[in-house]
């Protein structure tokens, strides 16, 4: 159970779908400056995204997806966030954290800024248990264990292949919640990370988000959404129900709760409810078919699991609209580029170990 | 969603297990004292038990169990707190909460008192989500909801059965945790209620606990334990693992996290061992026993689902020992003991109502 830590370097990507506001990347400086950045613009391409001094980064506008993936480019969002996955599939390491530019970094009830990042990695790094539930919450944070009447056999957890973080002030709800509290605010500091627990999903925010991209990368897939796309808004909770019945399929584990970020900013809610309110319907007959789905016993890798789930997607949701057997050809898309992209990685981190490309 | 408040007279009993500390009652005065007390003695019951002034109460002790129930007492537990149970067949309350005599009034973050009693009113009277998980935490409490990608036809939720209370300073932990870990406290305050989700077992604790009588008592059974046992300190996740699986066949909840009390002392865990140590491996396959259970369609009330459950304990767990044979006609035993206990209350009160009987 040991807990390496407290921050890894040169194993982690951050991954940021466009930066508006250059003072994001100011405020996260000692934060997020040690890393590499992976930015993804999300809108046109010919503007200017200036990154400041003394950040590491790559960005990549739909120019550059479509240099890279041709055809396969297909299945990357075009003018929606969901174009964040892109930057899951270039990055070669085996961490990612992805926030958004309107996330600030929030304080604790004592008023300390908080490292979200280094929260996220603890997170990662710990076992989840997903088999039973721990009224205490973590069992493996200082302080915790597991209590009375906790299977010792379940004790060792299972590896964790998503942090879930939330957000202080601005809470991520929908449009019609946002239309009926417009000023609600989430001042509640809930100092918990907790195992979601096996066969239960979750609503999966992109907002403040880290996983173990070796383990989960390939079904971290943020769909089809915005330009040309019949709904938005749903990119994350998309990825996040696939990643839920995939981990539950592979003993894998998904923790949510700390860190918290400041949202800064609700959404326009108006804009929001036109992007939504086709998956506000759906989501009454997706959800539904995430409960139930079965992955066979033969799928044993993400990709398998993936591939998979989109015949059912094709099968399945279809009934719903036309949408989703484009969804599900998409899914196949993804996976074929994510496989290519990591082939060619590979092949250049094998070509610098032998000594044929210089680093 | 409204939640009726703050406190609920006439309708909530407080079941105690014995009372060796009399400043435990002078403590919760405030908070105890507007209710009925049920005091149920585990012990010899020569022993004196001293209330003091301003407690209504009524107490029980072996000789009244036996008096009562006549063979049936055969069910109820001696020299165990697990005979609290008995208090829950007495009562003609809609609510109970138990607790504890080494719990006491807990303190939050800023130092005011908590009131347990009434968080849990607040619990068990706003609906519970276990169909879909919340990442928010409770979303019926105030500056709460439902977030982005909840199934709007699931914000309803349903009705809530048990309230499960958490312990500050003392935690709960088994024998084996207590031995490795002496001086471990629990400092950590999570402002938190949550529903635990449909599927997911969780270890209930019966030190501070309320629930909805008329939903789950005939289900709040704590088993047999203590003189003449192979076993103890399970009568709790006895209860705990019966309840959630018929909850989650009922389509009732199960919240757990706030209140906290603060629980002043561990129990000598030597003692505890000598107890808990069949449990421990015991455990192992009971658990996954209660996972895989299965109620009939046809199982639409709690004594129906409990009935159904103690056929199956007879027949599955008494492999591991024949003390499950005896626990599964006990559970006949206590059903058959409950339905006629509470048929008297009825027609008490139907006598009552008629004007056969004055109040």
């Amino acid at each position: 159970m040991a807990v390496r830590g407290p921050l890894l370097k040169d194993e982690l990507d951050i991954v940021i779908p466009t930066i508006r506001d250059l003072a994001f990347l100011e405020q996260w400086r000692p934060y997020l400056s040690p890393y590499h950045l992976i930015i993804v613009q999300d809108g046109d391409p010919t503007k200017k995204i200036t990154v400041p001094e003394g950040y590491d980064y790559e960005l990549y506008n739909r120019n550059d997806i479509n240099r890279i993936l041709g055809p396969k480019a297909s299945c990357i969002s075009f003018k929606d966030s969901a174009c964040r996955c892109f930057g899951f599939m270039m990055s070669k390491k085996k961490y990612i954290f992805t926030i958004d530019d309107d996330c600030w970094v929030a304080k604790d009830p004592s008023g300390h800024e908080i490292n979200a990042l280094e929260q996220h990695i603890t997170n990662l790094l710990s076992p989840s248990t997903p088999f039973f539930f721990n009224t205490l919450y973590d069992p493996y944070r200082a302080g915790a264990d597991f209590v009375r009447g906790y299977p010792f056999s379940l004790r060792e957890g299972v590896p964790t292949a998503i942090s879930h973080g939330l957000w202080l002030n601005v809470p991520d709800y929908d449009a019609p919640t946002q239309l009926v509290k417009p000023a609600e605010k989430n001042t509640r500091f809930v100092d918990a990370v907790m195992t979601i627990p096996k066969g239960s999903l979750f609503p999966m925010c992109g907002m403040n988000l880290a996983f173990d991209r070796e383990m989960i990368g390939p079904a971290m897939y943020f769909g089809l959404m915005g330009d040309g796309q019949p709904i938005g808004r749903y990119d994350d909770m998309w990825a996040g129900w696939c990643c839920k019945v995939i981990c539950d399929h592979l003993g894998m584990g998904v923790k949510t709760g700390l860190p918290y970020i400041h949202h800064s900013k609700a959404s326009n809610p108006f804009v929001n409810l036109k992007k939504e309110y086709k998956g506000i319907f759906w989501q009454e007959e997706i959800i539904p078919f995430f409960q139930q789905v079965k992955l066979p016993k033969e799928a044993v890798t993400v990709e398998q699991c993936y591939i998979e789930l989109s015949k059912q997607v094709g099968e399945k949701l279809n009934s719903i609209d036309p949408y989703f057997t484009k969804l599900s050809e998409a899914m196949v898309t993804w996976i074929e580029a994510w496989t290519e992209i990591n082939a060619a990685h590979k092949k250049g981190a094998e070509a610098v170990s032998n000594g044929t490309v210089s680093k």
